[in-house]
This record gives C-alpha cells, structure tokens and sequence, in this order.
C-alpha cells in the first residue's frame, strides 16, 4: 500500500485551477475514499502563467516550466491534463504514459483524434487513461458506456452536447430573433467565443460524438467519419415554421447503429417538441441513449464550466488513485470490434423540412412537387402560408417523408434550376425521437 | 487469469429469466469484455419453477432445488439473486458472500435494510457485492454516487423512483380524474399491483430513496429515517389548483444535506410546471442530485422491467467478472462519515399548499389567517375560487412561505377546531426545484 499518491497538473487554466482548489479544499474526503492522500506535487506550467493571480495564491516551489522536471519527477503517479487543444496535449499526455504515469484529461480534440492510440498506449506502459471530462462536463457519459450500459447492444445516441449553441437556439426560439444577433449576445455574455468557429460550425460536437460513438459501437469513429453542418443558416422564420408544425430545432449530434453499419452526424435537426430533448435548454447539455435492454436513458447537465469539468477530472483521479492503491495498473475496457462499417451521408435516411421561395402562380407547387417525385422523395405535406404581394413570391414549405440524403441532395439541385423557384431557402433534417 | 467465470442465480422470476437470456445470447460480446466466458452453471429454484415455461427452455441439469448443491459449487464465482422481498434473499446473500462469492442483486428492500453489513461482510469475505439494479432498473444511479460524483458534495436529491405512481399522477394530472379510477386502470394495464400498498404509499420509493441518500451522503439512511407519505389521498381539486398556480403533482423522493444534518422524505409535492421533474410522465424514473461542483445532474429511464434491470444485474455481473479476472476480490467503496444527523420532520421547513372547505360567511379568511399568523407561519397568497351556493361552503386555497412542519401541524389542528373550518381537504408540500 502507497503511503501517498502525488498528482501532476499541466497547464493553469480555469480547469486546472478548479482541479487544484478541489485537490487542496477536499483533501480529507479523497484521502479517506483512496485510503492514502492525494498530494498535488507540481504544476508545469509556461513562463507567463506565473504572474496570473491564481499561480501567486500557491506556493512558488508547487511550479516548474521545465518538462523533463515535471515527467521525470519520481513522486507524480497521476498526470492531469486539461490545456485542451491538439498540440502540445497529445505529446504530453505521450510523455506521461510512457513515463509510466497514469493520465487523466478532459481534451476533446485530443481523444476524439487520437484516444484509442493513447489507450493503446498506456496499456503498453501498464498504466490507466481517463477521460470522462472530455465529454459533457461533470455529466457521467463516458462510464456509463464503459461499465453501466455494457450488457446493451447500443442502437442510437440523440445528444446536444453543445452549450452554445443550445443556448443560441434556446433564444432564437424564444424571442423570434435571428442568428447573428443571438451570437453577438452570447458572446457579450461570456457563452460564446470571440472565434465563435468550433461551438457553432459543430466542430466541438463533432469531437464529443467521436468519442461516445467509438465507446458505444467499440469501434473507430473519427471526426472525419461524422458529417457535420452548423447552426449558422437557420433563420427565424424556421423556427416559426418548426413551432407551428410542432417541433423544435436543435443542434443534435447524432449516432445510430444497425447490423454493424453506423451513421454519425452532428447537423441542426426539428425534433417532436414533446421530446425530452426538446424541453432541453439553454446551456444544458443531455445525451439520449437507446440500448436493447435499458430502452431509453438520459443523462442531463451543465456540459462545461470549470467546476464540472473539475468534477469529472477530479472523480477520474481518485479512479486512477484506487486502482494505483491497490496495485491494479492498466485495466483495458476498451476493445475493437472488427467488421463495423461508417455508412456515407448519401445512403443515410431522414426526413426533410424544405423553405422554398417561389413566384407567386399557379401550377408552382405541381412543378415542385414533379421534382420530389422524379426522385422518388414522398410529400407528407406542403404548405404555402404566404406570399408577398409586391414581389409575387410566395414561401412554400415542404415537409417529406423518410427519404435518401443523396435523392434528397439531387432534388434540391434541380428545384434551383426551376424558373419558378427564386430560392431554396433551407433545408433541415428531422428526426423522429418519440417523447416521454 | 481465470479459464471462465461461473455463474449462479438464486430464482426464476422476470428478472433472472432475462438475466439468463442475456448471458446466453450474448455470451461471445461478455467473454470478450471480461476476458474469459461467463458461464451460467446452476440455477436454484423451487420445485414448483420447474413446471413453468421459461425452466422447460432451458436444460434441466442447470437446475437445483437444492440449496447446499447450490452455495457449495465450487465452480460458481458470482451469484446473482433477483428474487425480491427480504426473506429467504437476505439470508442468500448472507450464504453467497459468506461461501467466498461475489454477489450481484437488484433487491432494494434487502440492501435498504441490511446493504451496509452484507458490504461489511462482503469486505471481510474478499468479495464484491453489487446492487445498480435495486433503484431506478437500467438508469445508472448507484455507480454516480460511488465513482462519478464522488468529488461533489451533495446537497441535494429529487428523485422521481417509482413508476407506477408517476403513471397515476400523469393520468390524474391529464385526465382530471380521481386516484381510485386511476389506480384501478393501471391495475387492469399490469402498471400496477392487485395490492399496491407498496407502491401508492411510497413504501418502495422509501426503500431506494434510502439506498442513494446512504451513498450520496456517506452515513446510514435508514428506511425508518424517512418521513413517508403516499398518494392516495390526492384528490382531482388539487391537480387543478396545482395547474392554475403553476405546478405539476409529483411522488418525490427527497434527500438534502446541509452542515451535515441530513434531511430525506418521500411524499406527494407541488414542483414548478417549468422544472425538468415536472415533464418527466408515465413510468419513467428520474433523479435530479445537486452536488457543489457538477450543479445540476439529471439521470431518466424507465426504472423497472425485466430488460432494464437485467441491463443493470448484466452490468454488474461484468464488473464483477472483470475484477475477479484480474485477480481482485473486495474494493469496498462505502465509508461510513461519522457524526452526520438525520433531522426530524417536525423540523423540515418547506412551503405548503393547503385547501380548505370553509362556511362562506365574512370573516373566514381572517379567521384562518390568525391561526396561520400566531403560528408564525406567513401567507404567500391566498384564493377563495368557488363557493357553494347552496350549501354555503367555500373553498379556499392558501400558499405558504417556507414553514416548520411542526409549526404547519399544529395549524392545521388549529383550522380544524375552528367552527368556520368545515374541513382540511388537503395540504400538499411545495418545492421550489428551479427550472432548466
């Protein structure tokens, strides 16, 4: 039995911060759950993170800027990483696990490129990586897949795993407001970037879904496999049509699995608003999951924030502190299963919310109608609720049935080229979750 | 390393027959997460179970009605009861753990009487015990309190945890209807017992209620530590008013914990109509925990049924098999903190709906408005919305600042002397849960 367990921290952010006060203020608590202390050793840091208020509230000698100190020191068990970004996390986290050290990291990017690499890894070295807070904040998503769901064969994952833009859309329902003004406001409240990229083209969504999807399938979903749109071309008047047909619109990541063929997505979708994910808002963040067993379950929660990340990183460190107290090192959950494929966009089937802008006059509709037929898209209804007497065009809006994304991409090209359609205003995908 | 693991289960009930199902039919899937096969090598029953359908599928030599056959196997590793109720399950596990076997159960009226000395037993024989399928079926509930959120300290629990009352408030809430025409509808639908004390009168929401209050708080929960009170005095008037003043009618479960007195009830509540709980309907189950870093946290499902629970014993059962694969016996995980305090309920401070039948003469409210003033109790609104013409009886309906119960009783005791006062139809208590 370790008489004390010594934990590494990388990088002073508001993650690492939070992960350090936690360490110091609960330490009593944590040392009676390992049966030994958790003592945080040092803290590598750069150069300028040492004049930040945070790193003067610490004791100087807790401090290196060097690496080979901080990899090297005999008494870290337990790296913790949470700078984020791809580069220079993935090599320390390398570092760490070769070194012999147990990791524990909250980096999306970094596990959804290279997780199974890394797991591989530190079960050479005979060591554990942790990665609950990679996903969801302090919502416990990564371990249900790894431990609690286990005995399910997993059919589908409906998740919004994006706080930014789920409060974006969130205000654009409530106040009938447009896109560009909701953001410029989330980021003067702080819930939005100055680059606001990577929460609203679905890149961060694509990260997360990555790597619940690979956990749920057990096989290798990268971010490349996921096709992915934003929420930047919705508009008002979708989101008047959504409420008046019944649904809501949310940015969705989305992952489904049939004999052995899974569809990854993360792209803005109408949901049937008595959905529990509907009813999801703000920043909240909840994952829906369909299991052959458990049926339906979902998990909701602030999906960011330094204290429940620190939640997530901090339980994972006393994970990795009870395993190391009793001599357990690597414990490999994750295994591939061989033969599963990614099946493309074209062949994947949803059905279909279109706002077409069309003159105003007879036998418009027919025409359109013509298209989805020819390709073979069914109508289930279509609706032409006005139309601007001084242009001459009217708004159609069209929803269909279950059609083939590719069909569906075909039909959109053609009805461009009709003379009678002045725009092909938007298209969204629907998804048919049930409700409660 | 272990060839196979062996298991035993105590019954032929729902549960264990689809526990067999899964290890049978997904016997390659568990081999390869565990490491080795998990074989199901007896299963006890009594001499009648032999007669019935599900054992006439299954080859008779994995059957015994013999206990000692049974406890003795030297080739049975895990043993998995599903059999309910406390007696004979109890002193199974008492032999299973004693015989040197990890156990796996979903009994929550076993481990909400005796869970804390078969884990000490459990501890002392090198084994596990294992029971996430003895609240909330398929959610995972127990393994957030022992590993997710083991960082947080947790203020608070709601929890929504049996299913056949939240179907009954659902109707009643929807339909306008009384709780006996409701009750008697889910009896006819299988949601509910030909005696279904256990469930309308919060008996069995007491027994998970004190399973998760023991592990979020790390001291004994007793289910005699919790108020109780079930739903069938809640009448069709009091899902109105609930509706006009903004509320839905929901069995909570409740836990809270402050300064280390720990509070923990299970009674009909009015919850804010825009709260997460509020929305949750039917047979789903749903906890909401607080805890200081993770916020908010909400976990739903359906929380009872053969599938769901088998995906918990399942779980479970695998968590075990991986231990003793790679040579692990006990982890125990629950440590008692000493000194904590469960606080009477006389002293529980809440806000209260009350609703009265009154003579229809001037001077009543202030009357009532006496009693509740020399209590110290103080009215947050007070509505007088119909009166019986011919009977001179008007209802008045009364909403309180936060209160002591005590206080609140001796009111109510009061209002009933009063000669005005023909009745105290119902009082029902108020939390103040925030919305998402």
């Amino acid at each position: 039995m370790k008489k004390s367990i010594g934990i590494g921290l990388l990088g002073l952010g508001v993650v690492s911060g939070q992960v350090a006060s936690v360490l110091t203020e609960k330490a009593d608590a944590l040392a009676e759950m390992v049966g030994c202390p958790l003592i945080l050793r040092k803290i590598k840091v750069l150069p300028q993170d040492l004049e930040r208020p945070q790193a003067k509230m610490m004791p100087a000698q807790l401090f290196t800027t060097n690496d080979d100190e901080f990899f090297n020191a005999p008494d870290i068990d337990i790296v913790i990483e949470a700078i984020g970004g791809e580069k220079p996390a993935l090599d320390y986290l390398k570092r760490a696990l070769t070194s012999g050290k147990h990791a524990v990291t909250s980096n999306k990017e970094v596990i959804a490129k290279h997780g199974i690499e890394l797991l591989a890894l530190a079960h050479k070295h005979g060591v554990g990586l942790q990665y609950e807070a990679s996903v969801g904040g302090g919502i416990p998503l990564v371990a249900p897949f790894k431990h609690d769901l286990v005995a399910n064969n997993i059919n589908a994952i409906y998740a919004i795993i994006n706080g930014t833009t789920n409060y974006i859309l969130t205000m654009m329902a409530k106040e009938g407001t447009d896109f560009a003004s909701v953001l410029k406001r989330a980021q003067q409240l702080g819930y939005a970037e100055a680059n606001p990229e990577n929460d609203v083209e679905g890149i961060d969504a694509n990260y997360k879904l990555a790597i619940l999807a690979s956990l749920a399938f057990q096989t290798k979903v990268r971010p490349q496999d996921i096709y992915r749109e934003g929420i930047s071309r919705l508009n008002s008047r979708d989101f008047k049509y959504a409420k008046e047909l019944g649904f809501a619109i949310k940015l969705l990541a989305i992952a489904k699995q049939s004999n052995g063929v899974i569809e990854a997505r993360v792209h803005p979708v109408f949901i049937p608003q008595d959905s529990f994910l509907a009813k999801v808002d703000g920043v909240f963040n909840a994952v829906h999951v369909e299991g052959d067993l458990v049926g339906k379950v979902l998990f909701v929660g602030q999906g960011a924030g330094a204290k429940p990340t620190a939640s997530a990183v901090v339980a994972d460190t006393v994970g990795a502190a009870r395993k190391i107290a009793i001599g357990i090192g690597s414990v490999s959950t994750w295994k591939e299963i061989s033969g599963k494929k990614i099946k493309p966009m074209d062949e994947v089937v949803t059905q279909f919310y279109i706002r077409l802008a069309a003159k105003d006059r007879p036998g418009v509709l027919a025409q359109i109608a013509t298209v989805f037929g020819e390709n073979e898209i069914s109508i289930a209804s279509a609706i032409q609720p006005e139309s601007d007497e001084e242009t001459k065009t009217a708004e159609i809006v069209i929803m269909t049935h279950p059609a083939q994304e590719k069909a569906m991409q075909k039909a959109l090209s053609e009805l461009k080229k009709l003379e009678m359609v002045k725009e092909v205003s938007n298209f969204i995908r629907v998804e048919d979750i049930e409700g409660s």
